[in-house]
């Protein structure tokens, strides 16, 4: 994953008492369009403002959801990672994703969502790999997900392949 | 849905005290080339017999599982849906299936099997119409799952239906 490796220069835990207790790993992307002050974090924490993540879905286009159904997915979510813009003292929720999972076999991506002012520079990939790497710290093999048919490209790029040996996926409609 | 009312003549709750305490919902099959003291039984039991469960699964031609990732897997599951030949006082697992999810947006159905001695008598439909009954009582609107190829048949008959919108099941690859 040479990529990677030349994108982030390293990632660390962040011990800036200003970042707050809902940031976790510090990622140092350079060549962004951001502020020289400007700093990315990832975080896995998963007691979230839900008006700050139902604004950042509503931003992309998402159907409003009740903050309770909300709140229960988060909470039954096996990994909920959100990425943030450090700023000084401030910091703004830029990206979100979850996953579903049983714990030991099958992980399934959800909600996965990038500020349209950050998208374009490579943090959904940053944040997509952060969260795969989570998953598989957890021995967990088979991660999936259902790509909206705009972003299969960006999914494929990453390793996710469609349809593998014809396995389809499926939604199931009420009568 | 009147495919399923005609085939079940009425289910309910067994009190059957020989059925044992891992046989939930009493499912009264007719038409079926069961012996007439042969009775199919739903459970959402998750403290089952592994070595029954992967005996089952291998049948079937599944590889063998590490019986703590199974045992996880369950625990960890949304759902766990197994289904019974009650003959007397003796019960054998001839059909499972389970789904993770979030309780409140997304559920994913996995491992469904039905023992080859049961297979073409529509009990695989009878039991993933109970384990959406049980997701859907939960109110959980997105129900899915992955369909080898063999399969996506069966679940169309189902009411599942593939790729919707263009939206790809996708598979992540290690490098």
């Amino acid at each position: 994953m040479v990529f990677w490796k030349s994108l982030f220069s390293g990632g660390d835990t962040a011990t800036d008492a200003k970042a707050g207790a809902s940031v976790g790993t510090a990622v140092k992307v350079t060549g962004l369009n951001l502020p020289p002050n400007s700093q990315i974090f990832f975080s896995t924490d998963r007691d979230l403002d839900l008006y700050e993540l139902e604004e950042l879905c509503d931003i992309v286009g998402w159907s409003r959801r009740p903050l309770r159904k909300v709140k229960k997915a988060l909470q039954n979510s096996f990994i909920v990672v959100s990425m943030w813009e450090v700023r000084g003292a401030t910091k703004r929720m830029i990206g979100f994703a979850r996953a579903t999972s049983d714990g030991a076999f099958n992980a399934t991506v959800w909600d996965v969502v990038v500020h349209p002012d950050f998208q374009g520079q490579r943090l959904g990939k940053a944040m997509m790999k952060y969260t795969i790497d989570k998953i598989r710290a957890e021995d967990i093999s088979n991660i999936t997900l259902f790509a909206d048919a705009h972003v299969v490209g960006f999914y494929s790029g990453m390793g996710f392949v469609e349809d593998p040996e014809g396995i389809k996926g499926m939604f199931w409609y009420p009568d």
